[in-house]
Formats: C-alpha cells, sequence, structure tokens
C-alpha cells in the first residue's frame, strides 16, 4: 500500500509507493512496465484484454466495450502510484505526518496505433484527447477526498516515460501539489491587490511585447516565459480568462487542439524530436475544501488554467534539483523565434 | 552576459546563460565541454594549461602553480553561468523583474587521475576537497553582492556532468535559492515556537528510530529521510549544531570523509554505479544581507548546514518537474536496511 509522507523541512507531500514492483535486486533497472521498441504493447488495438477494463473509450458506434474500433480509451493505471478505495486517514508516525496514499491513477492511450505521434496525428484527433482529459477529470473532480487532479503527458523515456505507445496520464490527488499551491499563493495577492488576473495581465502583457510568442490564436497564446528554467520551456493558455480547463468548451478544444499540433510540430523540427512533459495545469479541486477555508471562495478569478511544456533537451544538473534553482542555457526570445521562423508546413 | 530573471507567477529566480555557448544548430546536442570517454581531458595531470589558471591547489611543496604535482585544484569554469566582474543592476524590465547574471562559478578539480572516481578515493582525498570546499567557500561569501555560495557535485551524465573526470562545483549567487529559502522558513517557525533547531530534532529522532539510518559516527549521521522525494536519496548531517559549514574543523571534515566514502561505496554496490547529485546545503551568506533585515538574527540558531545526496536511478517523470510533487517507489526505510547490509569491505 502506498503513502504520502509529509517533509517537515520543505513542508511537501511525496508518495512513497513500493508496491510500482521495484525490488532490491532490480533498483538500478527500469521501471515495471517498460517495453523495448520490439515487445508486445498492451496499448496497440488488439491487445484491449491486456489492460485493466476500460473507464471511458470513443469508438466507432456498435462496437463492444473492451474490444476494437476505438480512437482514444482511458484504462486504469495497471501500476498505480495511488489506489481508489480506502480513506485519507491522516495520522501522526513519530515526528511525521502520513496519510494513506488514496487517488486515482488513469492512463489515456491517445491512438490505437503504436507509432503515431501526438504531433503526427490530426487535430480531430487531438481535441478527443482534450475530450478524455475533460471528461475524466470532471468525474474524478467529483470525489471529495481528491483535492487536485492533474493532468499530463510524458514523451520519451527521459521524460520519464516507460511505454511507446503514445499516452497521457491522470492523477488524482489528496492534496494540492506545492507548485500548484504556491502559484495560486501568487495569483491570490495579485488579484486581491489588483482585481486582475495575474496570468491574463502576464499574457496581454506577452502580446503585446511579442518577442516570446510562437503563435496567437483567437482562442489561445502559445509562448515562452519570460523566466523559462529550461530550454524551449512553452505555456500554453486560453485568452479568455478561466480557471477550469474542464469548463473548455468544444470548440475550444478544437483550437487548442490546433495549435497544440503547430507547437509540438515546430518542436520536433526544431529540436530533432525531443523528449518532453506536458502538464495541465488546472484549478484545484475544491470540493471537499469549501467547507474548511475562505481561501477557495475566489478561486475562479484568481487562478488561470494553462498547459506547460517542457521539452528535456539538456540534463538537469543537481543543483536545480536540490535548490529549485535553474540555470537555461538559452534565451526565451531565442526559442521563441527560432520556433516561429522554422518550417513545418 | 548572462541575467538573472524573476518569475512572478512561481517566484522563482532563473539564470539565463545563452552564453554557455548552445547555439540553434546545436540545441539537441549535449552540453559545451562535454567529452566522450577517449576524448581530452583537460582536468587530467600535465594539462593544467587547458584550463583558467587556478584559483587554489594543493600541491606537493615547492612544485609551481599551474603545472604538475597537485592532488586537489580549483579553476573557474570555462563556460561560467554567472560573472563575477559588474554589479547587480537590478531593474525592472516590462512586466518583470530582472539583474545582472553576477556571480562566480569554480570548478574543483577532485584528483589528478582521470578515472578515480569519488568512491574510490582514500579519505584524506575526500577531506582535502572539502577542505577546498571550505577555503572557496569562505572567500566568495566575503562578497557582499553574493547571498548565497552553492557548493554541488554532479555524478555521471543523466546527472548533469558533461566532463567524466571528478570534478566538484561552486556557484555564488545573488540571491538564496528557493528550496534554500522555504527550508529556512521552516526550519525557523520551528525556532520560534520551541526553541530548538529543526533539524537536531529531526536527526535526533531518526537516530531513536532507527529505520532510516545508514550509519551514525561520532560526528555525523548518514540517513534516508522520512519523506525522500528520490529512492535512496541520502542527507548527511552533523550531529552537533551548526549553521555554517565553512566553520567545519580538520577532525570533522576527516570523519565526513570517511562517512561519505563509506555511503558512496554502498551506493556505487547497491546500484550498480549509479550517477547522483550531491549539493551541500549551507547557510545562506548573509554578509550583504545583515543591513537589511532582522530576519537574519538568528541564523545560527535556525539553519544547520546538510548534505543532499540524491541517486538518478529512475527517470523523472513530468508531473514531479511541473508541480513539486514526486513519487518515490521505494520507501526509504527499504532503501536505508539495503545500504546498511550490503558488503562492501
Amino acid at each position: 500500500m502506498s503513502e504520502l509522507r509529509h517533509d517537515p523541512i520543505q513542508k511537501r507531500w511525496v508518495i512513497i509507493a513500493p508496491e510500482r514492483g521495484i525490488r532490491p535486486s532490480s533498483y538500478y533497472q527500469v521501471q515495471p512496465g517498460s517495453a523495448g521498441e520490439d515487445e508486445f504493447c498492451p496499448f496497440c488495438e488488439g491487445n484491449e484484454d491486456k489492460t485493466p477494463p476500460e473507464i471511458l473509450a470513443y469508438r466507432e458506434s456498435g462496437m463492444p466495450e473492451n474490444g476494437r474500433g476505438w480512437r482514444v480509451r482511458v484504462v486504469p493505471n495497471k501500476y498505480p502510484a495511488l489506489r481508489i478505495e480506502g480513506s485519507l486517514d491522516r495520522k501522526g508516525v513519530g515526528y511525521y505526518d502520513a496519510m494513506g496514499g488514496i487517488g486515482a491513477h488513469e492512463v489515456i492511450i491517445e491512438t490505437p496505433f503504436h507509432d503515431e505521434d501526438m504531433a503526427d496525428m490530426s487535430v480531430n484527433n487531438l481535441a478527443r484527447i482534450f475530450k478524455a482529459f475533460k471528461e475524466r477529470m470532471t468525474d474524478l473532480s467529483q470525489d471529495s477526498r481528491f483535492r487536485y487532479v492533474l493532468g499530463f503527458k510524458n514523451y520519451g523515456k527521459s521524460a520519464g516515460s516507460t511505454l511507446d505507445h503514445p499516452h497521457s496520464q491522470i492523477i488524482a490527488l489528496p492534496i494540492t501539489p506545492r507548485n500548484v499551491a504556491m502559484e495560486l499563493k501568487s495569483a491570490k495577492e495579485h488579484y486581491q491587490l489588483k482585481e486582475r488576473c495575474l496570468f491574463c495581465d502576464i499574457f496581454q502583457y506577452e502580446i503585446e511585447a511579442g518577442e516570446r510568442i510562437i503563435r496567437v490564436t483567437e482562442d489561445f497564446i502559445g509562448y515562452t516565459p519570460y523566466a523559462s528554467r529550461f530550454p524551449f520551456e512553452i505555456w500554453i493558455a486560453p485568452r479568455t480568462h478561466s480557471h477550469d480547463f474542464t469548463l473548455i468548451q468544444d470548440k475550444q478544444m478544437n483550437s487548442l487542439a490546433e495549435l497544440l499540433k503547430e507547437v509540438l510540430m515546430r518542436l520536433r523540427k526544431a529540436l530533432n524530436n525531443p523528449p518532453y512533459n506536458l502538464i495541465i495545469h488546472n484549478s484545484p479541486n475544491i470540493k471537499g475544501s469549501k467547507k474548511r477555508s475562505h481561501y477557495w471562495e475566489t478561486l475562479e478569478y484568481d487562478w488561470h488554467w494553462h498547459i506547460e511544456l517542457t521539452p528535456k533537451i539538456i540534463p538537469t544538473a543537481g543543483f536545480e534539483w536540490g535548490t529549485g534553482f535553474y540555470i537555461n542555457p538559452v534565451s526565451p526570445e531565442e526559442a521563441a523565434k527560432y520556433l516561429r521562423e522554422i518550417e513545418v508546413y
């Protein structure tokens, strides 16, 4: 059984999840579930019985569940970091604080085709993936034990992906991750002072400044942040204020899919198909929090959902991990210019 | 010229250092200075003229500077992330805040021998490396522009090392890194409440609990933290309260070297020579801060220096980077037990 543990120095929760299956003899090997290029893939069409039963699938009408004919399919993670059953069981452990590893861990299989990377997919299929994120995140947010529902994608082994078949993941957490809590604090302070959204202000400034813009569409902005931690770090966000990704409408999903496809194509060409991580920074889930605090009352004004996309083109050095302080060898202005100008069509 | 930029959402400073030499055509290649196994190594004995002139060296008496005969040698980083000359030049840039990339970036060449890893070295030489850290960190702390002097080591390519020859680094920063500031905040709150050091309390509790201990000596504790972010994360700290690493005495340096050697030997055997990062979490430098704030007045009681050692045996997934929330598949109790029991002598 996995467990959440609180670090009293960094004031951060960590999931200790030994049941993911790593044993002493294989500590220095890769994570369970890893597959090489030629190995059997449980995510490919026809192998639906090799995953846990599906939670959601978009498939041709009339085709039965857990069989062929799907376009996007969501299944529970076979090696979940957190389990859906049980109570939070908050407790003190000697000097420390712990709680049960309660949550959810799902996999969005983005396509039936093993080698169809996100950058190759049709805009329609990308929109379908966002639709799956929306449906599952909406559903998980109903559970008042969950404080945060995290949607993300790891692409490439050095970005943490253990299966090559294109997939994303959703993790529902009983706590709000520290970085999200810090972003929210900044945004809240800004709103209290100015009655304006911090993110809206920044996006507006970036559109005026122009030098860090990759692409601005009617609905979305794609840009490289002023203080980018990583080379070619990219943010994508709705231009109209919205705190909750799950409120996204179909038309916006298409527009988001279009912009993401363009960004991924540019990244792939510019950086020779780099590994990357994509994270949806959504609003915390306040279903279970409302009764606890007035802190959340202005959440819909404070927060602005956005996607953070970070290619991993240089190894992260030790002091970044240990200090929270980053050295980025590529200026975001240079990165944005390069991405804007590279020809992909 | 590199620049420090402030992230208004994460409230974190980032160094944008384009002068480190990465150009668009090589964005997806490794960092400058990388060398393969067989390539020329500027850190080997006999190649002293291929580095900038040395800042410090421990060598046989009578041997001239910048020549052979040294045991440990400190030189400026040829591709510094920060430069020593100039003023901080704090300024607003449109919506944002920036300051000049002022600091220092030095390399400790730990041994004349290319293939003598830290785990192979004599205790005497390890103590010599700590002595070099102490001397250089003491010297850099005299500069009131520097708020923090960071000593660290990247071992192995996937831990960010770009040269195989054993070396450590020192970076002097005009700001205190965010994680250090957060640790200090926790420690300060604890001290104000209890008039006891948070770190001392934790180390004492760990010695009593025992299950996460790797080794306790007269002077030092080596253990795996309760909420370890990474598999086999290890902390090493002095058992007697001390806020400042640079106050370490010769006898303690030997004792520290002994413990570190043992820990590194155990790690190497347990995890098949894993890449790792080692960071000295020292006290912030208050030479330039005293005049600004009472916050620092109790620093010597609040802070407790320690070493954080994090092997990199699994790739870090996307959501860890993006959220500050970690999943660790190996419990620290299991890791400590495995490290304690593995035979290395």
